[in-house]
C-alpha cells in the first residue's frame, strides 16, 4: 500500500469527523494541494482546479517542486492560466492516493490502511473536501472553478453544495451525470482489478500486487481516453521492429499500438493504488447533478448559480461525449447563467485537454481575460 | 475442449493437406455449412454468407434444424435474402469451434485437440476454405457473396484470391484492413483470456476453464458492438431492483447496464472455445486487402473484380467505423466496379445488421432484386 505524494504538497486538515454523503465519516482526514501565484489582498483572484481520476495536485512546476506538472503548458507565468495574475490552487481529490486521505491511507482507528473499510466515496465528498481547502486558504469566493473530466463533475457538485463559493466556472470534457457506456467501461476496469487473484479482496501489498488487473484497467482507460482517428494517423498498421517481437507467439506484441498500450500501462500500474482506483471510479458512476433535484439532471444544472460559465468538449471524445458538454452549457443557461458551449475539433479524444494546448489554451485564456476586465 | 456443432450442419472436407497462408498446413480438415432454398440447374442463383467472429453456419431455421438462426429475420422464404429465389449457403469460419476445423478440433497427428499447435490462422485461410465449399457444391460462380463484420474481410479476401468466383458483393459493417483502435480492443480481449490463470497456456478443460477471462473479453466485445447512443435510451441510469443487488458491495452489480453485460457474458462464455476466439481475433488484426498489392489498401480494393457491389455501414459503429465502409465502396469504384456506399442511421452500432432489419432488410432486398432482373 503506497501513497504517491508529490514533494511540493501542502495539506489542509478536514473537519473531524468529516461526514460522507453515502454514510460514515472520516476522522483526521486531509487534502493535499499546491498553489501558484499570489493571493491578492482582497482574495479576489483565486482559481481552483479540480482534476480527473488519476492526477495529483502538481499541475505545474513551482518553487517547492520544479518538476513539470500534468498541466505544465497551461499553468504558469504568461500561460493561459496566468499565475502572474491569478492565485491558482489545485487539490488532489479526496479518495486518491496522492496526498489526500483515501483507501490507501492509514485508518486512525487501526493504524493500518483503510482498504475496503474506507466509506463509500461520492463526487459530492470530493467537492466538499475541495471547498474546505478553498475556505481554509482564506478565500470567500473563487474567481473561477475549473474542472477537467471527473473534475468537471466535482466542480458542478461544488457549485451545487456551496452556492456563492465560485463566481464563474469552466467545465472541460466534463459531464453532469454518468451515462451507461462510461459506466460499462468503468465497471469492466474495476472487474479486471477485482478478478486479479492478487487483488485479494483489497488486501494486497507492494510485493503481492494486482499488476495484471491494473494493467488491463489502464489499457482500457487509455483506449477510451484517446481516439480512433488520432491512432489511425499515429500508428496505422505499423509493426514493431523484429527485435522487439516474439515471432513464436502469435498473440504477443506485434503492432505499435499494442506496444504503446503496454508502455502506458506499465508506467501507471505501480503509481496508483488499486483500491483508490476502484473508489474514485465508482464515484463517477454514481454522479448525477440531478440528485439535488429529484433526479432531473437539467433541473440540477439550472439550479446552479454562477455569473458566467464555459463548457468545452471535443467531438472525438467517446467517454464524455460532446452532447454532455452541450447539456452542461444548456442547463446552466436555462438557469440564467451566461454560459457558452465550445466544441473543439481536437483529434485526441477525451484527454485532448492535456495535450491540445493550441486549442484549449486560447479558450481558457480568453475566458479568464474577460473575467479580469 | 468442446465444439458446438449445430444439429443441421453439413460438412465439406478440405483438400489434405490444406496449406495455411502464414505457414503450416491442415490435414483432414473440414468446413461446416448449412443451406436454404434450391440451386437452380445452371447453378446461377447461389449466395454465400460469411460471418462475423462468433456465429455458426445456422443463419436461419430449415428442415434439418427448425431452431431460429442468428439472421432469422433476414434469410428465408419471402425475407430480404429470399430463399424462394436464392440458394443460400452459410459457412462456419475455418478456425471456429462450430463445426469447422479449428484449435478445439482433434489434430489427426495426435488425436488430441490442436490447442496452440493449430497453425497461425489468417482471414485468407478462412476465405480459401469458404471458396472450397462453394466449388464442392458445384457452384462455378456465386450470384453474390455477402459478408458481415469479420465476414466483410473474408468476402474481400475471397474476391482477391478467387477472381470470378462471385458476380457481385455485399459488404456489411466490414473493413478492408484492421485499424489500431480495433486492434487495441481485440488485443485487450485476448489479454483478458491469456491472463486468466485457468487459460493455462491454452491447456484448459471444461472443468478447469478460463471463465473470468472469457467473460471480460465478451463484455468488452459487447461494449464495442453496441453504441453509447442506444444505451442512453435503453438503460440510462436505471438501477437494478434491490433484491438483485448486494448493497454491501459498492463494486457489485448496481446499474442495469452492468447486469446486461453480465448476462451477455454468461450466455457466451461456455458456448465458444477460448483458443478459437484468440485465433479468429488475431486473424482480423492481420488483415489488410492491400497485402495483395504491396500494402496499398486502396489498390488492393481496386484490383477486385465484380460487376456490382454494395457497402453498408452505420454511423454509430465504433469498431468498424463508417469511413471503412466508404473506403470499400470508393476503392471498388476506382477499379471500375459499380459500387454503392450506403450509410444507415441505425442507433445500434456495429451489430445493427443483426437487429435493425427494418433498415438492413430493404437495402439487401433491393440489391438482390436488381440482381435477379
Amino acid at each position: 500500500m503506497t501513497e504517491f505524494i508529490p514533494p511540493g504538497s501542502r495539506f489542509v486538515a478536514l473537519p473531524s469527523p468529516f461526514p460522507m454523503k453515502r454514510g460514515g465519516a472520516l476522522h483526521g482526514a486531509r487534502v493535499a494541494y499546491e498553489t501558484w501565484g499570489r493571493l491578492d489582498p482582497a482574495a479576489g483572484n483565486a482559481i481552483l482546479i479540480v482534476t480527473g481520476l488519476s492526477p495529483d495536485a502538481h499541475a505545474a512546476a513551482h518553487g517547492d517542486d520544479p518538476s513539470p506538472g500534468w498541466w505544465e503548458a497551461m499553468v504558469g507565468p504568461g500561460r493561459p492560466i496566468d499565475t502572474d495574475r491569478w492565485f491558482v490552487v489545485c487539490v488532489n481529490s479526496l479518495g486518491s492516493c496522492k496526498g489526500s486521505t483515501g483507501p490507501a491511507s492509514a485508518d486512525p482507528a487501526t493504524g493500518a490502511p483503510y482498504r475496503l473499510a474506507f466509506p463509500d466515496l461520492s463526487i459530492e465528498d470530493v467537492a466538499d473536501a475541495a471547498a474546505h481547502v478553498v475556505r481554509a486558504l482564506g478565500i470567500a469566493q473563487l474567481a473561477c472553478v475549473i474542472g477537467n473530466s471527473m473534475g468537471g463533475m466535482t466542480a458542478l457538485s461544488l457549485l451545487a453544495r456551496h452556492p456563492g463559493l465560485a463566481r464563474t466556472h469552466v467545465n472541460i470534457c466534463g459531464a453532469a451525470r454518468a451515462l451507461p457506456f462510461s459506466i460499462a467501461i468503468r465497471s469492466l476496469q474495476r472487474e479486471a482489478i477485482r478478478l486479479d487473484p492478487m487483488w485479494n479482496g483489497g488486501d494486497y501489498s507492494d510485493a503481492a500486487y494486482p499488476e495484471s488487473g491494473m494493467r488491463m484497467a489502464r489499457k482500457l482507460g487509455v483506449i477510451t481516453y484517446r481516439s480512433a482517428l488520432e491512432w489511425d494517423g499515429r500508428f496505422g498498421r505499423v509493426r514493431l521492429e523484429s527485435d522487439r517481437r516474439d515471432d513464436e507467439d502469435p498473440f504477443g506484441l506485434e503492432f505499435e499500438v499494442e506496444s504503446y498500450l503496454e508502455g502506458h500501462a506499465r508506467r501507471f500500474v505501480r503509481r496508483f493504488d488499486p483500491n483508490c482506483y476502484l473508489y474514485l471510479s465508482r464515484s463517477m458512476d454514481w454522479f448525477d447533478i440531478g440528485d439535488h433535484c429529484g433526479g432531473d439532471t437539467d433541473a440540477g444544472l439550472a439550479a446552479l448559480q454562477v455569473e458566467r460559465a464555459l463548457s468545452i468538449g471535443v467531438h472525438t471524445d467517446i467517454l464524455f461525449p460532446l452532447q454532455q458538454q452541450r447539456q452542461i452549457a444548456d442547463g446552466l443557461r436555462a438557469g440564467g447563467v451566461d454560459a457558452q458551449f465550445l466544441p473543439l475539433e481536437s483529434p485526441q479524444g477525451h484527454d485532448a485537454f492535456l495535450v491540445d494546448i493550441a486549442r484549449f489554451g486560447p479558450a481558457l485564456r480568453g475566458f479568464l481575460d474577460a473575467l479580469a476586465r
